[in-house]
């Protein structure tokens, strides 16, 4: 973004993200939750797509894209509405003939809630990217360990002003679908891997238990059970000072084998784990640490992030 | 992919696409009209994105990138609902509490429309980049024109097993605000610009006049009016045999100036014009053209999507 841009825009950028992406322009407020970005975060996640598919490399992964939609069928089979309805997003469309969309016009027009106008459809926002990799192993017995590396755009409802919560954002997860040990070893080794890959990036990180935000009473009696039972770890960053989750580390037992019928060379059902990085949240504690000008960022994390290239 | 995931994956790829990506796994289907895709397809990606960056250099855009979400309000305020009701997405979450999630896992497991146990958010799916970056200029006077370089994935609701007509894909689109005469200026100029661009990839391109798909009767008579007055073109190219508009190039008069309140230094409403790549068609004429294996791609080909790196 031109300076002029940065000053033009300055105003639009929310108060409650790290000075440094407010003055300088960085980001661009849509609404609460949602923004653009401009080269210099663009130039940050190339970076660390780069960067994390050094960090994986070893294991031979299957690389993978998504979009950032996910097809409801799946969803629906994921279980995901049973633990965190109050986070997903549904597509809806309208479907209507010209006298209904006549009555949706004047429902915009009049300020009026128009939910009821538009049906659901056959999509959901993906809420998380593994979701789009679980269905491809369906019904199969594998031969040894899968390893995907999966990218892609999640949604979760949560919009809010708190440094790093954004509503739409981007996953880059590491899979290991295969046998219990095959799944518990990938969960184990990505802690100190996790957390030394973020620390490379001269980030202060720390891995602590985890849970996930399950929902109502019910819901807390799962989380305590997945922190009781360690499934879930999470590297935790700052953020202008703000400790923020940039990775989390999820062991899921046999939920997603059983679920889509994905089986190991002993007929049980196959276990999975993945290690999951927000690839927003690191660029914000990435600024936040070292300032908003990319060239002025210490050698050795440019050197991780744009190793070869010559832009920076 | 490694060719075991293509093998093991490869009658998950749909019919309808060329046989070359079928055979040779660059797209995984997850439903109609939505699919993964592998390293391959991501290096042409971002091969055009460097190509189409190099094309727009000279005019010195603003580089901005959106999430594929766009704010209710300013989808509403953008009269899309008007002109294009059949082809949205807006979000719905479910806002309930306890009780009213039990409702919604009954009417989940049922396979029952359980549409109607969420609501309405502030957001919808970006139907096109463009709609984000006119609110940045809302309710300014532009001294000059104003270039923007706006890229992100848009959600159009017309799933289909037509080659390249996809639910989700990704626009990169040029955009230029400001008096009559530069934004039809912009217009004249993207016909051939855009189209020896697509020519330059090996493609056979050829520019026709179009228009937008209104919708209803009254959407005829917008239909032929945006045609005859030479307010639309496409950039056509052949994906394995069927003519498909890869680019299209628009003059929006006052349209966006007048909705979003930007004006021009002489306090008219400012113009605007655009053009718009879709990347993913861009991408599968490519492979149909060439063939699946980048690295058989023509010299100047490779030259102009990769040129100064090392890894094609």
């Amino acid at each position: 973004m031109t300076d002029e841009m940065a000053k033009g825009l300055g105003e639009r950028i929310p108060a409650s993200l790290p000075n440094a992406l407010r003055y300088h322009g960085l980001l661009v407020n849509t609404a609460t939750g949602l923004y653009g970005w401009g080269a210099e975060l663009e130039t940050v996640y190339s970076g660390l797509a780069n960067a994390l598919s050094a960090e994986v490399a070893h294991k031979e992964p299957t690389e993978l894209h998504f979009p950032p939609i996910l097809p409801r069928a799946v969803f629906e089979k994921s279980e995901y509405v049973a633990s965190f309805p109050q986070l997903f997003g549904a597509v809806h469309a309208f479907q209507g003939d010209e006298f209904a969309h006549e009555d949706l016009e004047k429902a915009v027009a009049k300020g009026e809630d128009w939910g009821g106008h538009t049906q659901l459809t056959d999509f959901v926002l993906a809420p998380a990217v593994c979701y789009s990799v679980y269905p491809l192993f369906g019904g199969s017995v594998l031969e040894g360990s899968r390893t995907v590396d999966a990218s892609g755009f999640c949604f979760r409802h949560e919009p809010s002003t708190e440094p790093g919560r954004l509503v739409s954002f981007r996953l880059r997860e590491f899979v290991r679908v295969g046998s219990p040990a095959e799944a518990s070893t990938w969960f184990d080794d990505w802690h100190a891997r996790a957390s030394a890959f973020v620390r490379r990036l001269g980030l202060e990180a720390k891995v602590e238990a985890a849970s996930d935000p399950f929902f109502g009473t019910t819901g807390q009696i799962m989380a305590d059970n997945q922190r009781e039972e360690g499934m879930k770890a999470e590297v935790v960053a700052p953020i202008g000072g703000h400790p923020v989750a940039v990775a989390s580390i999820n062991y899921h037992h046999d939920h997603f084998g059983r679920i889509f019928d994905i089986r190991s060379a002993d007929g049980e059902p196959a276990h999975s784990a993945c290690v999951g990085f927000g690839l927003e949240r690191i660029a914000l504690a990435l600024v936040a640490a070292h300032g908003p000008r990319l060239a002025e960022w210490p050698d050795d994390v440019r050197e991780l992030l744009w190793s070869g290239r010559t832009k920076w």
